[in-house]
């Protein structure tokens, strides 16, 4: 073998996350969230890059930088260098959207091996939640508490309802796999779920978004801030930048907004037409129109002044 | 670029799958499973080997002998070029195994957009299954028909109150995001589902197996005796042959098996007791051991007689 | 069964695609991409978007508009329900940076069983590609053609060696698994590769960016241009505008740009400096700072002009 | 929160595995592996699997039993629960064949941003391997030393004279992404490669089957009985049981099977002829089929007498 030295390997220590192994974080009215296992940290990613990159990095960029510099760019494979185990405790509804993220490992209780865990979501008077009318899959607001004091009644009774049902079929002696079909949705389940930082990331993106649903965006909140944050805190802070705070403007936007920053505002004016963004209604108003809507936002984020909204 | 011909390309026909496009097959009480598109057939199977293996192989081996050969040896590559895409009406406790195959891509019906489905999976009478005893995952036979008859009966009325209670909650203006938080686990939901035709034989052969829940046995038989067997017959002809009816032996197995056939009954008795499988309990009798009737069974099948149960 | 109805189900066409398919496009000088099969088009992506998003949307949202919006917000899933099959002839070197995208179905020709193919990419005189100084990965500007024909000379030399090397090896009766080993990395080979329009997409996205290696960039712009084009043409100019032409903004760049367009330049100037971007040598000029010079380019895309570097 | 309680975490420590962090066990001339770091053991594939089956399994089974069962019964779940991070050196061409797997994470050296490595896998003048015959993808014995020192010879020269050009062009400015384009396929690269156990064990099934080529059974080798077997020494053994010691028997070699040790030769002979196995040539010796040919070797390592080869 060529003459290669290779350097120690130690164990590298997380002496954050290792004080909260094994501790359980607490969500919803009986969910919790806690890490069982790890492996890797913020040095892992600038080592992996390192080896892509070769030698001579070293000196030219600090560990702060590189990361950032990878997260900007989406080069993606170093942060698949940290793996992260986590034991879970969910509602089955909020379970359904999480398993659609493909790319995790996943061992959950089994309801037909074992007795259902005997717990499901509940919902007090003062959190139910109000459809939204701009947002076909939001919510906005609360129902007043007196109503919702009647539906929380109402929510008890149905799993009492369900689970004695529940109990009655497993005494008289129905397949545990059969008996369970008529749980509530809310029912509590338990997985141990293992997941790599990068994709991890991907998943936290997509469900600590405002317009993700209020349940999974508390255990993504919870993963994040308590989690994600005390293992590899360079990696977070670059994400909360580059991708929780961050916009993406497509090319129309950005050649609209850069006619209007520099005071062509015929040509953004044009430009937007074209789009078919400033087509208006018969009072003149402008038609709804999903895609000026969200750049009128973004443009605000850079305190550009649109010419159609003077 | 080099003096190579190139074969002409036309879509491939498969005149029998081609005849059910689009027609529902009924599985349970109320779901089904259809073909919406497709993509290959046998005949890509072999034309993906054959850029593996490069020319030549043309004339030595038939098609399906080829097939036989790929299946048999789990190339799995060339069945991966078949692509075919289901929509599927499944039961939500169903579909939770279902996704657990994360090789797939899916558009599922969202209960946050629109209102939920409004039908579950109803069991009659005589459908009700009995634990199994051995089994602690199973089930094995049906509870009598009297006593069928009051679960169905309550079955229904849960049934009932929950989509009351749904609807109520919907009228009330609840997010339909939360309103359908205690819908039963057994509320039927829809999806495009779209798979590989390696990764769907991994599929059934794990959900056509006879541990698998009745529920996802009878959409995986439909699968496969209705549709892949019309897709790809030499593939589901070699997948019947070399995945659904057949038995892997540990080296453990062979050696046991090995020695009795030779009738050096000694060595086949010295190996059993030496993994533990002939221990007994006081009465003489052989103690459980998962291994050993697993492995009774196979012998049985190779009609093989084992000197320990003369 | 409920009493659903089904839509009818017929092969969706797409005329464009069918007019090119087994055509070979030529890329480099022995190489090509050429389309074998395929599955699905935008209506695919539409149907299967309204899958998720239920009855009713139809009326509101027309084709274009739903396509762009699942681009705009990275809904991906609907777009994995289009599948594409390519017959590629690539140089090993090349064919090494794209099996690193893992979601593939690979078939690839194989120098086990069959002699290698006889060709490796050369190099015309004037294609010597100089290092670039600025980017440790890339290169800029060729060599002149002096030096160019000494090189290409040398290569075809050391190709015609390797190859007589190889073929004297495959006389002598030496295993073709073995004699291949020091062919050159730029040797062809051919493979079918499958793949979802999600999955292409994102090859695409970061192999047509201009870092990518001149070689891959060929292959991509080839497949975007002369085949995502004509296979999913709304998906492609969603892709155009949200992907290719597109600037992502990080929270920081946001703030820093927000500023100086409301003329509050102290509160950007300070958010600059904290974050390290201003720092100078002895001289006075700014040290290099990749964060912030890829910022200026997109602040230039914006027209936003930076108070440091007036 | 429930009144559970939660188990007190400590990291699991694996001794045997600790002791050889990061030392590299030498693979063919100048190759190697080593373990960076790793996550779970055996008794994490026992943690998983009782999350799924509850509690109450603790009692009954004793861990070797559990991993025997889970192996035996494809259970993969639990073993992905164990992931390891090795750091590999291997020849480009060996690489190939390596990353085919795509379950894996890598980061690779990158010969784009640094110069390649100096060194390529050669050939000592016995270890030239001839063609097989029979297996058209293998090899078989080796050339005589006389032949195998003048490939040896002509081996090196290729080496020299392609490192030659390689440093002349870099020497001239020539960019490293172009230069390396003509290095031999057996240049070594290095790579992190990042896995869990179940993909690993997936990996060494395939790769150190006889039927692997040399070097990546080498590689495999090493990995399995260095490090696996150190890292989970249960799974190990029940993986050389279940996997490299089996045979797996199709439908119709059991029916075989089992009418002949019944001794209904007639219908053995039957369904042997129905399956086309035992079509002679004209001088009366059987043809060579493939099928029939794996068939008698495994009959045979069930001590099985054929009775058409009497």
């Amino acid at each position: 073998m060529s003459n290669q030295k290779f350097e120690k390997i130690e164990a590298i220590k997380v002496t954050e996350l290792d004080k909260i192994l094994g501790k359980p974080f607490p969500v919803l009215n009986d969910g919790f969230v806690r890490v069982i296992d790890y492996m890797g940290t913020d040095e892992s990613i600038v080592q992996a890059a390192r080896v892509s990159y070769g030698k001579g990095t070293k000196q030219v960029q600090q560990d702060r930088g590189l990361i950032r510099y990878l997260m900007r760019h989406r080069h993606t494979t170093p942060f698949e260098m940290c793996e992260i185990k986590l034991h879970l405790r969910v509602p089955m509804d909020c379970w359904r959207q999480w398993i659609r993220h493909r790319t995790a490992n996943i061992n959950e209780y089994s309801t037909r091996y074992s007795i259902a865990i005997d717990a499901a979501q509940t919902t007090a008077k003062n959190e139910w939640r109000i459809q939204s009318k701009s947002n076909k899959q939001g919510s906005e607001g609360f129902a007043d508490e007196k109503l919702g004091e009647e539906l929380t009644l109402e929510e008890l009774k149905l799993h009492d309802l369900s689970r004695n049902i529940y109990n009655k079929r497993i005494d008289l002696g129905i397949a545990r796999e059969q008996a369970r079909k008529d749980l509530p949705l809310a029912t509590y389940t338990e997985a141990y779920w293992k997941i790599d930082l990068h994709n991890l990331l991907h998943f936290l993106e997509l469900r600590m978004d405002k317009h993700a649903q209020y349940e999974i965006r508390k255990y993504s909140e919870t993963i994040g801030y308590e989690i994600v944050k005390r293992w590899a805190p360079l990696a977070w802070e670059a994400f909360e930048d580059y991708r929780l705070g961050s916009r993406e403007f497509s090319k129309l936007e950005l050649d609209v907004l850069s006619s209007i920053i520099k005071n062509d505002t015929e040509t953004g004016l044009k430009l937007a037409e074209r789009a078919g963004w400033l087509e208006t209604r018969k009072d003149g108003s402008l038609k709804q129109n999903l895609e000026r809507i969200e750049f009128e936002e973004k443009a605000y984020r850079l305190s550009v002044k649109l010419p159609w909204r003077v």
